[in-house]
């Protein structure tokens, strides 16, 4: 083995074929491939052909497809390659615990919970882009880490933005945060206009390219609820020092206030290679070939306060935050119902708010989780209080 | 003595009666006062009511005038105090030497050179708000604070955003620095408007209440030509590292840009006391009671490029960086000759940076000064040729 190799940092993508898992490729690409990294697992779902065509590029030791109908395809498309395949959730739980030092957590919705807690459990540093971990399970993933030893970085723009701006050891001294929001495609529409929304016209977002889950979210400003409670857990502050402020061109991606009256912002193109590359690099900063912001290109940035009325969303996540417990992942449970039935057109685009609450009101007498077995019962449980409410 | 009083840090504000003292002394009090500051000296100039009056409130054991005709008063107002009083310039350069752990330089223009010099090679912490030590002196005074120990703080606002966004162990990872300008009263005049510019006019700053000197520099942006080179002591950074915005709102005080495209700016209401607590706490953060920014109230930020041929100062402060040597203190001594012609309606407003220009050329033959003799020397020579050139 040469001596450089040794160094190498071992990195395994969970999620590796969606828009962060490619990304962190390109990141890993840039920032010198297997010279600098060795990939010890990718995994994904169905898309087979790209996981074995990242896995030949990268170098992978073992590819994962969660969807075990593939796995003969997935053997297939390595075939010749000397890498690994497997298939299953048992699988990608392995994969998860392998001997990474760096485990991106890519995985979407509550399918990520299981194998990103197995990594951090393990200690790998966690480089954080699945949400429910910490809206549905913030309190024992937080605890998880913490007890692995291993970092807990965020990859979302904004909580990047905020680690990006939190020194260290200045904590003590964070009075607010400050959480940006594009405001979305209906930023400036009346809630009539709004209640006759369709997934067609919702899922226009102005300024980044994204799945329709996103797209949808980022409309009815869901996303930036999520976002308030996983900042929560994330830099350990009150409900009430989470601001959120809409900022249509999507530049400065989340701010940090103190006690002196200071603010620290970052900033950047909308890219999540930045947020990727920090997130890999962390403490340092490493060159990556992504776009320069020109300010006086920008020439402009705006700045309004959200309007509740129109977006709920925010005022549900204040509600979750306060109740604390489960009421996250019952929120979160609840809306992902909501948004299919908004999506396959039996909801209207407020009333998906409105499930949202009414299923969280519903189910405040859930204490407070001890176990994941405790989440994914509270995640049924909202499920099915929310399908019935839809009926 | 009170075992808390053993911990106090010892601090000496030289020249405390100018806006930054005043604010220092505020800032000061806002941190607890006398219970956690020893105050060693004050010094000012002719105002010796206002001195003895602040040397009262905190408890200062000395200060000083540098006017020595006002002695006697000075005495006089400070009786009964036990407070010493002293005059003149080489007492002004003891209460610099004296023993304090932190000095605040903000006597402004060259009489600040000496003492903020002496403050440097004792090894007190410097919180520089004099631009002369760094414009005209840059690697004399970098070097004599390296040799000192003590740490350089920037208060400028400037200057201290950048210093606040830069992450320590992160320089090498620095792109570019990105200075902000208001863009004075006249970021929209045409070249004809300005031209016909009086005094009067120029000193109704949009932004902040300062002297008359400032406010002209700031409506010349001559200000930004000092803080660029500044910048280029006090970060260690190329000449093509540093960009100037015009953003008129003055909310983003500067920004730091870095190799991962990542922009970390530094915001605040325009309200020099956080950069002061920030460099007399640093690096830790203590509250302060200053506004807090409102970004929804604040509505927009704007930014523009600069325009050289409205403003040259900007491209006279790039040519200084890339000669050298004393070019700086040149630029900054024929300025301040042709400030007070424009000021004495003895030269037009435009015409400021064109005898700076040609002070600056005539004067290349100069070599990279030595010892502070020769930066007298340079400023001496480039006010005798400014004078002569505008007659």
């Amino acid at each position: 083995m040469a001596p450089d190799a040794r160094q190498r940092r071992r990195i395994t993508i969970l999620g590796s074929t969606g828009s962060i898992g490619t990304s962190t490729l390109d990141v890993v690409r840039q920032l010198g491939g297997r010279e600098r990294y060795e990939v010890v697992a990718l995994t994904g779902n169905g898309n087979v052909e790209l996981l074995a065509a990242q896995a030949r590029d990268c170098g992978a030791r073992l590819v994962v497809t969660a969807d075990e109908s593939r796995y003969a395809d997935l053997k297939d498309a390595l075939s010749g390659s000397g890498i690994a395949a497997a298939a299953g959730r048992s699988a990608l739980l392995d994969a998860a615990s392998g001997d990474a030092d760096w485990v991106m957590a890519a995985i979407v919705g509550t399918a990520g919970l299981a194998p990103t807690l197995a990594a951090a459990k393990r200690g790998a540093d966690i480089a954080l882009a699945n949400k429910e971990c910490l809206v549905s399970a913030g309190d024992l993933f937080v605890q998880a880490v913490a007890q692995g030893g291993g970092r807990l970085i965020p990859v979302d723009s904004e909580h990047s933005a905020i680690f990006q701006a939190l020194e260290d050891d200045q904590r003590h001294a964070v009075e607010r945060i400050v959480l940006t929001a594009s405001g979305g495609p209906f930023r400036t529409w009346s809630r009539e206009q709004m209640a006759g929304v369709t997934a067609d016209i919702a899922r226009a977002h102005p300024n980044w390219s994204m799945g329709l889950k996103i797209s949808i979210g980022s409309a009815s400003m869901f996303n930036k609820a999520l976002e308030m409670i996983e900042a929560k857990h994330l830099f350990d502050v009150r409900p009430d020092q989470i601001e959120v402020v809409v900022h249509p061109q999507s530049i400065i991606h989340s701010m940090v206030g103190y006690v002196d009256g200071s603010v620290l912002a970052q900033l950047g193109a909308p890219d999540m290679r930045t947020a990727i590359g920090y997130a890999l690099t962390y403490p340092t900063r490493s060159a990556l070939n992504v776009d320069r912001l020109d300010f006086a290109k920008l020439s402009r940035l705006d700045f309004e306060a959200p309007d509740e009325d129109r977006f709920p969303a925010l005022r549900l996540a204040r509600t979750a935050l306060e109740r604390g417990g489960l009421q996250g992942a019952i929120m979160n449970a609840a809306e992902e119902v909501a948004f299919h039935a908004f999506v396959g057109g039996r909801l209207g685009f407020l009333s998906m708010a409105d499930i949202a609450e009414q299923v969280m009101d519903k189910l405040t007498h859930l204490p407070p989780a001890s176990s994941m077995d405790d989440v994914f019962a509270a995640d049924e449980e909202a499920r099915r209080v929310a399908a019935g409410l839809i009926g």
